[in-house]
């Protein structure tokens, strides 16, 4: 149980515009390790989102995730969340410019049919949902370890080859197995280990993504350079 | 750091309607120390949303602010939000059993022009436009220091008095002080105190809020039960 009283009792003066840069120096600053340059934006962003180091460590990646989701979002990837929380949290003008949509079924109505006639929870139902999508697919799951479970079986029956899985539930029950689950199911997948998690997380994931690829001043790595206009 | 790894490491069967109480019994029996029984709901429903048991004691409450809030909310306040992240986390079904409404000024064109004008947040923009707002209003902020010193500023002027204030934003920039400020600012409020926080969190402390009033199972304590039928 640790807490920050001790740091920053006192307003420091910084331009809005600036915040969010002064925000990335301090994690930086206070990083247990150094990171790898190419999962480092992705790792910052998450500790950004939720002021929780752990994620420093939690965070795991595939090989080569990080290139292959930027190439599916250069293609235009749909992006799937679980929440309509997660679907909130990205940004909208990052989206604009990669001309990236985002969907999440779980409103649906259908959906609620769907998982009830089945026995399952929605989260489960709407990726059966996403089935019906174009490749590639991206999808950003922050709060429901079915949907990772839902995912693991649609992957083994061949219906559904994601481009990319973050999978980022949190919680107590079945959190942790789901996510080991998705990391054997032979798929791009950016995770976070644990029971830590959520939707601010998998949108933080997105973003951070998005933002390679939007923002020439985030200093990516080389080969992961944005989009030229 | 701290990995729950070796936590769940298999799947247990739990039927979809029963993940939650599942999860909140989890919670329970981990708690580092008892919890205040009017508090207890709140606690543990953030501790829910994050897996995070730092929020059992940087989770702070101005005396009587749950009962306060529960009368609001029994007289229909508008629960306003800094993101529409934690707008869209709230639960729709108890918004909607108790006629409650939420707002969230920060996609509004009319805020960010006023945030350009002034040199300002548009979180803190966003604050300026629920002074039209009749009372009773909640705010919850799980984003922007700005917001929580904006409402300061407001309730000196004599411009807002909020029914209650959940400051939960997150962050490494000016985000421990401005949860000190509005703890001393003369209104009841929920706070997480340190740098974490967000959406997830704000919108948590208001679904529990809501559930005490809407959820007869959740066992309120004695003068909190739901609202009658």
């Amino acid at each position: 149980m640790v807490t920050d009283f001790d740091n920053g009792d006192s307003f420091i003066h910084v331009l809005p515009v600036d915040i969010e840069s002064a925000s990335l120096s301090i994690i930086e600053a206070e990083l247990p390790h150094p990171l790898d340059p190419v999962l480092a934006p992705i790792v910052k962003r998450v500790v950004h989102a939720t002021a929780d180091f752990d994620y420093v460590d939690n965070l795991v990646f595939s090989e080569g995730a990080v290139g292959q989701a930027l190439d599916a979002l250069r293609r235009r990837a749909v992006i799937v969340t679980d929440t309509m929380m997660a679907q909130a949290g990205v940004n909208k003008p990052a989206l604009a410019a990669l001309g990236v949509q985002t969907r999440c079924f779980m409103a649906d109505p259908a959906t609620a049919r769907a998982a009830l006639a089945n026995g399952t929870t929605r989260a489960a139902a709407a990726m059966e949902r996403a089935c019906g999508l174009p490749d590639p697919v991206v999808f950003a799951i922050g709060n429901a370890p079915t949907a990772l479970v839902s995912l693991c079986r649609l992957i083994g029956e061949g219906r559904l080859s994601p481009a990319l899985v973050i999978g980022a539930p949190v919680g107590f029950v079945n959190v942790v197995p789901a996510k080991e689950l998705i990391m054997a199911a032979g798929v791009p997948y950016i995770v976070c280990r644990g029971r830590k998690g959520g939707s601010a997380v998998a949108a933080a994931v997105v973003n951070a993504l998005l933002y390679l690829l939007t923002r020439p001043t985030d200093d990516p790595p080389p080969g992961l350079g944005p989009v030229q206009p």
